[in-house]
C-alpha cells in the first residue's frame, strides 16, 4: 500500500512536474514549526541548522502578528502613499552607512539583484559583469546569467567574466598577501571585458562568498576588490542575501566585515521572515541618476503587509539580541566543530563567523580531496537523527550550517552531539 | 506648516528615491481598506475603480485569515513536501483546460513570465518573441525587453518583433477580417525574425491586450495568431495577469473568450488578493522538455503561506459568485456608460467585459483624435470625487475600469452617477 508521503510525491510530481527537486533522499513532509523546530506530519521533531529564511524563528508570533494585523487593514501598492514602508526604509538604512540612503523594493532577491544590475547598466553605461566562479544570486535570466555555480567559464556570455572565488583552503592562493592577489582577479577580469569591447557595469559579490563555500573571506578582499571595479568605473554592488541582518554575528552586514562601502547592497530571504520581501539599496546620487533613465514600479514591493513584516523582523533582532546570539552561539558551534575535528580527519576545515559556518568534509587533510559522496551521507545521517542541514560549494562537499538566529547554546550542544555520533558511526 | 501628506512626500523622495512615482497630482494617503472602499488618513472614502491585486476585496476576511492562520503553522519551501501546495496547484490546474495540468510557483507576475520565456526558450530552441505594440509584461531585464509600452520599434531588440494591437476602434484594420488580419501581422513577425537568423521561441499575449488598450479583442484573433507561432515552431504564452480568475465574468480565463488553448499560461496579481503570489501553468510534455534541460526552485514561491492565501481567493471567487457577479455588473456598468456616452461626445468608444471595462475618451468621434489631456482630467476629477480609476493605451486617453470583484449593483451605480456629473461638469 502506499504511504501517505508515497501518494504526496506522486501528486507532486504530476501537479508541480519534474522540474522541482526535493531535499534528501526520504523527502521530508513537514507540517509545522516553531523556532528552531520544525515537525512532520508523525509529530516528529527536528532541530533546523539549515534554514535562514525564518531568521527570527520559525512562525515568530511578533512577525505573524504583524502580517496578521497590517493584511487585515490595508494591502496596496506604492504609487499611493503610505507610513509603513517609510518607516521601515528608514528603520532598515539606518542599519547601513550614512551614505546608502535610499531603499527600493521588490518580492525576491532575484528581483532585488535584477534591480541592482539594472542601475548598474543604466549609471554606469557599462553591460559587463564580474562574479565569482561558484556563485549564486538568482533564478531570472539576466541575474542567471551571473550566477555560476552550474557553469564552466566557456558556458558563460560574453558581458559576464567569473573570478577565482577567495578561498584560501582549496583555491589558487594562500598565505598573507592571499587578499590582494585573489583581488587582482577582478582587474584580469575587467582587461577580458575590455578585449571584448564591454566596458564593466559593477561587480557583484556575496560578501561572505557562500555558495562558493569560501564563508570567511580572506580580509582586505573585498576592499581591493571593490576599489579594482571603481577604478574601471563600475559599481560594487554587495548582495548580502546570505550575510545580512546580523547572521555573522559581528556586524549586521556582511561587507562591515571588511573596510569596505559598496555601491548597491541587495538583500532578500531573511528580511520578511518568509514572507516576500527584498530590497536594493543604493546612495542618492545613483538613484538619481537612475531615475533620470527610467522609473522604477513593483506591484507587490514594499507594500503595507511586507513593510510591517519587514518591521517586525527589526523589532525581533533587536529585542532577542540575535545578532549577539549569532555571534556568541557561533563561536560556541566552531569551538565544537573544532574539537570535532581533532578527533575526526575528514573534517578537513572549520570556518565562517557567527551562524553562518563551513565544515570542509575531505577524504585527508594532506590531499584535501573533496569528500562528496561522504558529505552526503553525512547530510542524510543528520537527517535520519533530527537535523537538518545541507552542502555547499563546487564539489557539494562542504557542511552548510545556518540556523535560525534564535537557536540557544542547548540546541547547539544538541547539535554537536548529533554530528559526533553520527561522525563516529559513519 | 508642512502638512501631513507634505511631510510624507518629502520622507519618500528621501527614502525611496526619485525612480519610485505616485497617483495624481493630490497624491492619497490610504490607511484602509474593506471589500470595494479604500479610506485616507482624514477618513474620506474611496471607491475602488482600479485595483485589481484585491481582487476579491480589500481585506477579504477569509483571505487574511488563511494567511494569519498558515503563518502561525508553516512557511517553509517546496524543497520540503507540503500538502497545501499540491491542493492549491490541483485546483488552481482544475479551473484550466485539462491539458495545462502542471503549476510552477513564483511571487510575481514578471517572475511568472521569466519562467515563461525560459521554458520557451528550452523547449523550442528558439529565442524569438513576438508581442503587442505597447504591451506590458514585467519590470525584469528579460521581460521588459518584451515590453513595448515605453518604446518604440527601433528600441526594441533583434529578438523581439511587435506587431499592431488588435485595436478595431483605432487601429490599422477594422470590420469583420479584422481578426485575421490583425493576426497575419504575428506571421509577418516570425519573417522578420527569420531574416535575423533567430528562430521564433514564442507569441506572448495579454490575452485582452490590456496595456495597449484593447480590451475587446477581436473574436478568432488569438486562435489565428496561436495557430501562426505553432506553425513557425513557436510556443503560445496567455499572459492571464489581468483577464484571469474570472473578471472578464464570461469566463474564467481571457483565452477561453476565443476559442484557443496556450502552451503556457502566466498569472500573477489576483491570485493572492496581495500577497505575492504568481504561477506558471504548463502541459506536463513541455513541463519534462524543460525538466529534461534544468531544474526549478523559487525560494518564496509556493510556500505554505501563498498557497493557504491562493486556496482562500479561489474559495472566495466560488462562495461569493465573482465571476457572475462580475457579469452581471460588468453588463450593468457597460449599459450605463453607454447612456452616458449617448450624452457625451468625448466617450468615443465603450468596450470590454466583466469587470475590466474601457472607455477611449476623444476630441470627437470623426477624428477619434485621442483626448489624453482631457483624460487625465477625468481621471483626478473622480478622484476629487472619492472614485480611484486611471487610464491605459498608448495615448494614455481609455479609462481603465476594473475594480474589485466585490462590486455591487450600488456601487456601480454611485459610479456612473459620479462619472455623469464630472462629465457634465469638466
Amino acid at each position: 500500500m502506499q504511504t501517505h508521503a508515497e501518494s504526496l510525491l506522486a501528486r507532486r510530481k504530476k501537479l508541480l512536474g519534474p522540474a522541482y527537486s526535493l531535499f534528501y533522499r526520504d523527502p521530508l513532509h513537514l507540517v509545522r514549526g516553531e523556532g528552531v523546530w520544525l515537525y512532520d506530519a508523525d509529530g516528529r521533531q527536528y532541530l533546523d541548522m539549515y534554514n535562514n529564511v525564518p531568521h527570527v524563528g520559525h512562525c515568530h508570533p511578533t512577525v505573524v502578528e504583524a502580517i496578521a494585523r497590517q493584511s487585515s487593514l490595508l494591502n496596496t501598492h506604492t504609487r499611493y502613499l503610505h507610513e509603513l514602508v517609510l518607516d521601515y526604509a528608514e528603520r532598515l538604512t539606518s542599519t547601513l552607512p550614512a551614505e546608502l540612503d535610499v531603499a527600493m523594493f521588490s518580492c525576491t532577491g532575484t528581483e532585488a539583484n535584477e534591480l541592482a544590475l539594472r542601475i548598474a547598466r543604466a549609471v554606469t553605461g557599462g553591460a559587463g559583469f564580474v562574479v565569482t566562479d561558484c556563485s549564486y544570486h538568482g533564478n531570472s535570466q539576466a541575474v542567471s546569467e551571473i550566477t555560476t555555480e552550474h557553469s564552466t567559464p566557456d558556458m558563460l556570455p560574453p558581458h559576464v567574466v567569473a573570478v577565482p572565488a577567495p578561498d584560501v583552503y582549496r583555491g589558487v592562493h594562500r598565505g598573507e598577501d592571499a587578499a590582494e592577489r585573489y583581488a587582482s582577479h577582478v582587474n584580469q577580469a575587467i582587461e577580458t571585458l575590455r578585449r571584448r569591447g564591454i566596458a564593466p557595469a559593477a561587480l557583484v559579490l556575496d560578501t561572505i562568498i557562500s555558495s562558493d563555500g569560501v564563508v570567511a573571506v580572506p580580509s582586505g578582499y573585498l576592499t581591493h576588490a571593490a576599489r579594482a571595479i571603481r577604478a574601471a568605473g563600475g559599481l560594487f554592488i554587495a548582495d548580502e542575501v546570505q550575510p545580512g541582518f546580523g547572521r555573522t554575528g559581528e556586524r549586521f552586514w556582511g561587507f562591515e566585515l571588511d573596510n569596505v562601502l559598496p555601491d548597491i547592497v541587495t538583500m532578500g530571504k531573511p528580511m520578511g521572515n518568509g514572507y516576500p520581501l527584498a530590497a536594493t539599496v543604493t546612495r542618492s546620487d545613483i538613484a538619481e541618476a537612475f531615475a533620470k533613465r527610467t522609473r522604477y514600479f513593483n506591484t507587490f514591493g514594499g507594500n503595507p503587509v511586507a513593510a510591517a513584516a519587514g518591521l517586525a523582523v527589526l523589532d525581533v533582532i533587536e529585542a532577542e539580541h540575535l545578532q549577539q546570539n549569532a555571534l556568541r552561539i557561533g563561536r560556541h558551534l566552531s569551538a565544537g566543530l573544532e574539537r570535532l575535528a581533532l578527533q575526526h580527519e575528514r573534517l578537513g576545515d572549520v570556518r565562517g563567523t557567527g551562524l553562518f559556518l563551513a565544515v570542509e568534509l575531505v577524504d585527508d587533510r594532506v590531499s584535501r580531496k573533496p569528500a562528496t559522496e561522504y558529505a552526503d551521507k553525512v547530510v542524510e545521517a543528520l537527517r535520519d537523527e533530527g537535523v537538518l542541514t545541507n552542502t555547499i560549494g563546487r564539489h557539494d562537499n562542504i557542511l552548510k550550517l545556518r540556523p535560525p538566529m534564535v537557536i540557544s547554546r542547548e540546541n547547539a550542544d544538541m547539535f554537536l552531539a548529533i554530528l559526533a555520533r553520527v561522525l563516529s558511526t559513519l
